[in-house]
């Protein structure tokens, strides 16, 4: 058999109008696509989701947690078994590294152009990128975020604003203050807050000045009237919310944590109240924390809490007709897996707490029977006097703090069969699904920053391509 | 909002005739779909590639090489920006896991039937599931399978024989003998040999006197008469075949070892002489080794033989037209990722030995320097003194031996920025893609065991369904 020279060397590519030059994955490249929407049916709304940090070891063992608990399948994969969306492979490089961080990661997609980790919109020679929620407001649209991490954090904030550093998140809540949007909601009560802020400057009462309806509990956003179109500001907690499973095993967290999939509904609810459609972003933040703590009891927990947020977009896109739903994630995280047995594995189907919360009440004077009880009633396996001690000595002696997250996770992973490779972010590939109108544009293989201008095509607005 | 009920538990999947229900990916679980290929044009021929113990961070990182070093993409990524394939996510537990191993895996291909781990084609209960290479090569097609590891092993394994324990390579090599297939290649010359098989049989006698070709080197291999029909078998190298980072650096394992790539024209040559069509499997079993060994340069380079395979594959099935090409891995393994700089994952590009060839190299009286050196010049980076003694520890002493391969892998990792999560196979869902007639047919998620009835109803054979 002759050896074909036309599919060497990426020439497959070649072949195909609009598609992937080789060159396109090489990080820093800015290349785009060209074949994306041009046709069909015009998207009203877009419902933006992101499960933050989610390897494919994050999806399976959300996934096969469900089953093996509740005799049910993920809602995300359920989507897959009903066949009524499309599926993709998306790179996430950043313009000056193949792993991206989530400022990156969102600016890819909220300003359409890659961005060094770290900056939010803002190029390496300080020009910005406008961000795509700025553009459909000027559309005409409502626009909002939704987050179980701090709303000025940089998922959300890749959707919303120009700042060099991510970290500048006190900033990032002034910027909110000027954009005005619909609906922003999530943590991070310290960069509001008068008594946070280095600058005691009393944000919340700022956008309660500008018309706010502002939102600090489960409860008062349970109590917010449905027909109210004012625009929402909801700060739940400092920091994160605390993880879905530390929530559920508390009375007082229950009642004063909302669910993502809450916060979700409160936020469709007030944004689709526009005649003109809305745009939003749903952040799983809490599934990037989780995977960079190699915390496997909080991750698989906030991956279902996002799965849940899935249930509630698609079940509102699919009576609107109306709404384009994309579904992925920044970048994978950790790469965790199960690579043990059944038995271990179903021992997190019980598990009451998240490694984070075991960690952080442990006392110095524990002795090591008293540490086995300790994550034994939190997780429902008992590590062996050798390792409590190696996790005792972290709090114990003159520099005493409490002990590193991977420590702890190596030893919980003996027990729970769920490992990881790493604290960090990964260059995997990750996955996209798209459902509504548009959805079927979707091509096989997509750069992250393809999705800006698949946005504003499929939905047909008229505001500048990146 | 109201919240709708019809989506939740799962039963999104029960509206659909035919689809998965909630149950179906629990380990031991062998209920089936029923709404694979029906329709449209049947394929003649079938050639299933698996990328054995591919992880979604193998795949990314064989990729992401490609476009650094090469300047193209992987041909797997290639063929989805071309758009001309079908894409799904494959589920992988066995009878007894939700963690498969390499013989159950085949099995539920091979016999359409979840097994469990270590078993051919057995069930529990000591029942045979018959495989579908005897079921093909029954129906008048020839058959066969190639691989990088021995052809007697797992993979390739459980699309040919009912043995109860993987193990017995041996009594698998005498089970070829009496199935007479039409090709077979690979490594595993103890299984064949007389001077290594402690009944001192001499197989390869004994597969000459029913007709085969019997080729153990790239020589033989190029040196055969490209209009033979003989039935031919091939087996290389003691083991597995040297790592093809290793073979590439060395001119002797150059003359000695065939590509993966050769290996599949050669046998597609032959097998594509039979009017009546043929089905054969291609293994990168090296991939899974390399995976287990935690050996970056090892693992990324046995991926992208096994993408070289592709190209040949993919090449034959376009000018063909009536070949279905399913290409897939039976698990993940490891769960590898670039978790670190552009800067590390580069030297990669230029490493010379894998880690497996570097830690057999190492002596015990190597000093530090010694060490560092060598491991400089076969990878591209140097250890530090600290790292060089910990290494060498393992070599020293009465009870010496060499050092873990993770402990090794773990040192490289800071170097070469790629790490692992474990040394075992993982649970991830998993890639799947199908070029060809057929391929349309195929559901967004399947599962291993439907892939038995799908080609065979892909080429509308008469055989027995699982």
């Amino acid at each position: 058999m002759k050896r074909r020279t036309f599919f060497k060397k990426g020439s497959l590519i070649a072949a195909g109008a609009g598609l992937l030059s080789p060159f396109d994955l090489l990080a820093g490249d800015n290349s785009r696509h060209s074949n994306l929407p041009k046709q069909g049916k015009r998207a009203k709304n877009i419902i933006f989701m992101v499960s933050d940090g989610m390897s494919m070891g994050t999806l399976t063992l959300a996934d096969l947690m469900l089953r093996r608990k509740e005799g049910r399948s993920s809602n995300w994969m359920s989507l897959y078994n009903k066949g009524t969306v499309n599926r993709a492979l998306m790179d996430t490089a950043s313009a000056n590294a193949l792993v991206t961080d989530s400022a990156a990661g969102s600016s890819s997609w909220g300003g359409g152009v890659r961005v060094n980790n770290g900056a939010l919109n803002v190029n390496p020679d300080g020009s910005f990128n406008k961000p795509i929620l700025q553009k459909f407001k000027e559309a005409g649209k409502s626009v909002g975020c939704v987050t179980s991490v701090p709303i000025t954090h940089a998922t959300p904030a890749g959707f919303c604003v120009n700042v060099a550093s991510r970290n500048d998140q006190p900033i990032i809540a002034e910027e909110y203050l000027k954009l005005e949007f619909d609906v922003m909601m999530g943590a991070g009560t310290e960069f509001f807050s008068k008594e946070d802020r280095k600058d005691a400057v009393d944000l919340f009462q700022k956008f309660a000045q500008k018309g706010y309806t502002i939102v600090k509990s489960r409860r008062e956003l349970q109590g917010l009237s449905s027909t109210s179109g004012s625009p929402l500001l909801g700060v739940f907690h400092k920091g994160g919310l605390p993880y879905v499973v530390d929530v559920q095993s508390s009375k007082d967290l229950t009642n004063r944590i909302p669910s993502l999939a809450e916060m979700t509904r409160a936020a469709i609810r007030r944004l689709s109240q526009n005649k003109d459609g809305f745009v939003m972003q749903i952040e799983g933040g809490a599934v990037d924390w989780a995977a960079h703590a190699n915390d496997a009891p909080a991750l698989i927990y906030e991956q279902i809490a996002f799965d849940e947020a899935i249930a509630d977009v698609i079940d509102f896109a699919e009576k609107d007709g109306e709404t384009l739903v994309i579904i992925t994630t920044d970048h994978g995280n950790g790469n965790p897996g199960l690579f043990s047995s059944d038995k271990k594995f179903d021992l997190l189907q019980t598990v009451k707490q998240s490694n984070n919360w075991v960690i952080n009440r442990i006392k110095p004077d524990y002795t090591p029977s008293k540490l086995i009880d300790h994550i034994h009633a939190a997780q429902g396996f008992a590590i062996n006097q050798e390792e409590a001690q190696e996790i005792l000595r972290y709090y114990q002696g003159a520099n005493a703090k409490s002990v590193p997250v991977d420590v702890f996770a190596r030893i919980a992973s003996k027990y729970t069969g769920v490992a990881f490779g790493s604290t960090g972010h990964s260059s995997d590939f990750v996955e996209l699904m798209m459902y509504g109108p548009g959805a079927d544009q979707l091509p096989q293989f997509v750069k992250n920053i393809d999705l800006h201008n698949f946005m504003l095509d499929a939905t047909a607005v008229n505001a500048p391509r990146a």
